[in-house]
């Protein structure tokens, strides 16, 4: 389906799962993996506990090229992300002696206490992940990149990682949007969807104002196959009467 | 680790995936499913693929009491989830007379298309869930709820479905938030978690304006025990000489 390539995102953390705190990450991963032609397959969000994790670590670096993960690697009790990718891979995890000295450089005499030494902990045969902005790192583990939680960090760690990725065919992706039924383009959308395979149409319906419409999002690796999806399905909003509110490359 | 039944969310669609959409059905459902006592355990976010449905469902139904789908059950070809969550159960899936009723009763003469009419195939065994908005019902089978993918309707499913649910003991929240450092109180955190570990207290960090800070989030069904816990988080924090900034219910 698809000759890109694929990463999974690993979303670790209790306060994610009981809705009171939305994430912001998933976004910022998958925009800037999109730019270099990874897409994001499948997610998962499971709570700081250590066999969620691990099982959810294995399942998806066996399925995917890449994995990504966020959050639990600070210095508090609640951070178990870098002691469970360590028994997912099962390898030994200790203070190690380069992440040490990444902290010792940043914090002031006297400041590098036993809890922040706990963030230097990285499991044997890891690569680290610069964060330029806190210091603390992450990591990368064969298939594996370990991130933080705080949004800014996701994004400097990301900016970094991105130049040692291996992307695929960029996926480009074109939206069209108008007050329309969904029911009354259907027919027509899924004739263009079977006779263009190597493009992905998506219709998201939006209620806006108390009016609804859908949002029709044409995706491909192909451009050419991708221009001739839209001016099809700029004939079948148009044969409804309706106007096209929105018509982008994005 | 809690007498809460458990609930998994599976979201279904390639948009929120791409990041170019962000979800805001978790939220909801979490936090509604919080006010009856059930806790959102884990969350996988799916492309718009059979396969890749069915599998989880598959996988999530089995492990947790309680399953909710968004997304897909729309009139267009990418809206694929009831047919997927039949072939996950493996029954049959048709137009079924209830639902169509509800569509016939609902569009004027000759506006239930064929496109419409989609939206009334039900995997067999399977009990509607009203929608009192657009009318296109959800369906539970067994114990997964299929709803629709639009937050607003995500909404009033939601609020009639929690009647029909068995929750279990409340889990209380309380959130203590100050300007510190987590190192600085990670030792006396890690030694609290350890002498209460019916409530589970979480460290999350924040950078506001340029200061950093972390917001301590303690959860537990006990409330005497959160109170004991909240009195020695606060002493914790007050240790390091910083202004608590928030200490509320939640």
């Amino acid at each position: 389906m698809t000759d890109q390539a694929s990463a999974a995102v690993l979303i670790i953390g209790d306060e994610i799962l009981s809705g009171r705190t939305k994430d912001a990450n998933l976004s910022c991963i998958a925009l800037k993996l999109a730019g270099i032609g990874i897409e994001v397959i499948e997610v998962r969000i499971v709570s700081d506990d250590e066999a969620a994790i691990v099982d959810a670590v294995n399942a998806l670096r066996r399925t995917y090229t890449y994995v990504f993960t966020t959050g639990g690697i600070g210095p508090t009790h609640d951070d178990i992300t870098a002691d469970s990718i360590a028994k997912a891979f099962g390898v030994p995890i200790d203070v190690r002696a380069d992440a040490l000295a990444i902290l010792e450089a940043h914090y002031a005499t006297g400041e590098l206490n036993e809890a922040r030494k706990r963030m230097a902990r990285i499991p044997d045969g890891a690569e680290l992940i610069d964060n330029p902005v806190s210091k603390a790192p992450g990591f990368r583990l064969e298939n594996v990149h370990v991130l933080a939680g705080i949004p800014l960090l996701v994004e400097v760690m990301m900016d970094g990682l991105l130049e040692k990725l291996s992307g695929g065919k960029l996926l480009h992706t074109h939206t069209i949007s108008a007050y329309i039924a969904e029911s009354h383009v259907a027919t027509g959308l899924g004739q263009i969807q079977r006779d263009f395979p190597e493009v992905r149409i998506g219709s998201y319906p939006f209620l806006r104002g108390g009016k609804s419409g859908a949002s029709l999002v044409m995706r491909s690796t192909n451009d050419a196959a991708l221009a001739s999806v839209c001016e099809l399905v700029r004939e079948v909003i148009r044969a409804t009467g309706e106007e096209i509110q929105a018509d982008v490359a994005s």
